[in-house]
């Protein structure tokens, strides 16, 4: 696609050179061709009628496949090569600096790839999750079967693009999220040590009741308040949109078009709610992103970062006491026959509920990390060989037994729950979620530190301060530093699992005796 | 993309060459990038937040690029040249030979148009669709006439690519419709004559009352109801959907995912009832290819023929007197406080109620055409030099008053009232509609030739019939044929005013005094 690069790299130093703004259109236009895969991946999960699967697989098999090639396009490389010497010469923390740095560790990775993996990975990932959709309601893991097991085939044959590896999941964990499996596995086995006797120590306390969220809740109803409130967090609805999925995501096509998608149960009104503003949290990430920032540098950076600020603001803003102070009584006046006999006390207590149960994505903050470490030990094991795909479901049934004492009676909410692995991605997926947890406490609490009146502010349904911390330290920056770095300078230290610990103990203090 | 395509066409003759897969397959990939691009355009229409407009107009640049490109891959005419003793070697009307024909054809118009027009022009109808969007509902022509410029730029641009035409629209009209300027002007002419005189006669009368049409109707109900019908009619909800937009199309992703789209208006219920069904005949067409057609003949030939198809279920079908007394109840009873008290004789009435008015969308079958022409007039005028785009307002407003007899208070009623000039189109999008009337009473005439009792069927709710001998006749063919074959084939004879003409006049004898 591009001819004589070097050419025209003649630069006065220290002005950006024509090779930048060549580089800079191409990678733009890369990001093009992705960014219109995802609204045909967007379509396909919310609107798309069951018919349109076949030519959808092939629609987005064709995009990933020119989107790869144009990512991995020689000229690229070229053109990296002719600007070496001005990255070179400018700041290292500069904007450009670090888009050559991220570009050619991306371009290094993408060209590893083969064009025709990307395209039979993207036809295995839209027949999987296809599939998904209709198995996962009627707990059919035996027809998930063969797609898993072509996903862990494809896992593996991509980890096999980057040998060398220390673990076969590092490949897949990919060097954006920057904490590779030794780091993760060391991380887990400190949390795990604080959390199993918090845990225990609960189950074995007369259980909280969470009936009041599990009367019946009209859908309608639960999207308008869960919207509103994400509107008053500062999702601009202008530039971005809430639609209904079976498994909720946010999704970016541009600077001002980032989305999120929910699911909602009439008969469980938290479901709706903190999910949405989850994604809402990731979207505020994406939107926030400097608008100096080219891509590839024009997002969020690692799974860990990006999920540190939808649980921030799930949990550490949406589950707290004082958000509901004020909240409460809007909620009441939304449901005034399910709520208005129900104390405050009562519906922050059936909100932080803790209990041993089957599904993640409902689980409370404190369970919520034992759900992912299973998944994670799960994926290490499929991925070097000691779990085969058929035995999965008697494994992960009886890691639910062992660590949080309890047993699917279907698939539908055992194995089949998580989209993840049937949505072409094994190894790269969970831990993140657990990482998010414990950057939204170290991240929040450097927030405080330097604004402590967010906590009236948010007791007073206000988010400025809060939000313009994260934009200023966290957002803006988009992709040019990785975790570690990022989380060094918002916070001022390294990547600590203490601000997470002390957050829970604290708070679930307050709720339970520890 | 293709080399060496010589080398795999060694056939035996009668069998399919080697050859013969690799066009399919790349013309296949073709059309699966046409399809992401409509995804894309389905999208901005449909649910886009205002903020997503920029990114879009680039990722559909991008992707028109693209699809471009591959329309015009150099392979194409090499496959082309090695397939052509296959193509002359077996039956002429055959699925392949038609294929490469019509390859061919595309294929050598398509590599007259420069990759970078295609992109200027994409951009320049995503700018042009932005803007009208806003500035139709304030009426601001001055907004457009920026936009309208640059569109006559491009439209001229755009046929210089084909000198040697008779008229400036021709190249425009494209040769899928087939039927010429010269053509048009005669076929316009004659309707003219029949219709004028009718349309004067209708207009001394005392007017018809479509009071009933104007009450307050709620925007769900009348999607229900006009859902429901077009469910019977044979619309598959799993191989489609429908939603809103400010101006109802019908837009193909696959051949099992054509989606129709509409508008409502709660003080109107003739509106959304109409659009809905209109655009489900557009998409029955679709629907209704035979599956062992490929791209590029897997689709509907000619806008003519595709109008004739949305016409004949919206007037033929939707406005008859049979269809309303088997669904006039139905409708009732979804409205019974604005329309227990109204016969369906006065339903039936204001239905079909004969007006000079405004809106081409709105209007009635006998002045529909009258619209049409004016504006066929007024593209001619531009692309010939001798209208300007910045005299266009005063020009339409004289034509409604010497053709209609009423002018627009204001441009959202008058000149920006249709998005064709808005999005990109200039010469080839108005007339089709009426050639689609024409045409929709001559198949309708040459199908209860075949089977009278369809006249029955409907007045019983019943569709099979019709349906049937419209897939066999004209929807299983796609772009195998052009109309003028397609019609001759189907009907027994040339394209004809006649069937029209008497349709007309004995349906508004009925209904006036003739």
């Amino acid at each position: 696609m591009v001819t004589e690069a070097t050419a025209a790299t003649t630069s006065v130093l220290g002005s950006a050179p024509p090779a930048l703004d060549r580089l800079k259109s191409l990678l733009l236009e890369a990001s093009d061709l992705s960014s219109a895969a995802s609204v045909l991946r967007w379509d396909q999960s919310t609107f798309m009628p069951s018919g349109g699967a076949a030519a959808r697989g092939r629609q987005l098999s064709r995009l990933s496949e020119i989107a790869h090639q144009r990512s991995t396009d020689p000229g690229i490389g070229e053109l990296l090569d002719a600007l070496r010497s001005y990255a070179e010469n400018i700041d290292p923390m500069a904007d450009d600096a670090r888009l050559l740095a991220v570009t050619r560790r991306d371009f290094e990775r993408a060209v590893r790839i083969p064009a025709d993996f990307i395209a039979r990975d993207s036809a295995a990932s839209s027949a999987s999750y296809s599939a998904w959709v209709k198995a996962r309601p009627a707990g059919d893991f035996a027809a998930m079967r063969p797609h898993l097991e072509k996903t862990l085939d494809l896992s593996r044959e991509y980890a096999a693009f980057f040998p060398g590896y220390d673990h076969i999941i590092d490949p897949l964990i990919g060097p954006d999220e920057g904490v590779t499996a030794e780091e993760t596995k060391a991380l887990f086995k400190t949390l795990r040590v604080a959390l199993v006797p918090m845990v225990r120590t609960i189950a074995e306390q007369t259980e909280t009741s969470d009936a009041c969220l599990r009367k019946h809740y009209p859908s309608a109803q639960q999207l308008t308040f869960a919207t509103q409130v994400a509107r008053d967090m500062g999702y601009d609805l202008t530039r971005g949109r809430l639609d209904l999925t079976a498994h909720p995501f946010m999704i970016r096509f541009g600077a001002d078009d980032v989305r999120i998608t929910t699911r909602v149960r009439e008969d469980d009104l938290s479901d709706c709610l903190f999910s949405v503003w989850h994604e809402a949290g990731h979207a505020f990430y994406e939107l926030g992103v400097s608008r100096d920032l080219n891509p590839p540098i024009a997002g969020g950076t690692s799974p860990g970062v990006h999920e540190s600020q939808s649980r921030l603001w799930e949990n550490l803003v949406g589950r707290s006491r004082g958000f509901w102070e004020h909240y409460y009584p809007a909620l009441q006046r939304e449901f005034p026959d399910q709520l208005n006999s129900v104390s405050l006390d009562t519906f922050y207590r059936a909100i932080n509920k803790v209990s041993r149960s089957l599904i993640r994505t409902d689980a409370d903050e404190l369970t919520y990390n034992l759900h992912v470490m299973i998944r994670f030990d799960l994926e290490c094991d499929l991925l070097e060989g000691r779990l085969a795909v058929k035995d999965l479901p008697d494994a992960w049934n009886a890691r639910y037994q062992s660590d949080l004492g309890v047993v699917a009676p279907d698939h539908s909410n055992g194995v089949l729950q998580d989209v993840h692995w049937y949505a072409g991605t094994l190894g790269g997926g969970f831990q993140g979620y657990t990482i998010g947890n414990v950057l939204s406490a170290q991240f929040y609490n450097a927030a405080l530190r330097a604004h402590p009146e967010i906590t009236a502010d948010i007791a007073a349904g206000r988010f400025e301060t809060l939000h313009s911390w994260l934009k200023d330290n966290v957002y803006q920056h988009g992709r040019k530093f990785g975790v570690h770095d990022l989380v060094s300078q918002a916070t001022g230290s390294k990547m600590r699992i203490e601000p997470y610990i002390d957050y829970l103990r604290t708070k679930y203090s307050g709720l339970y005796a520890l």
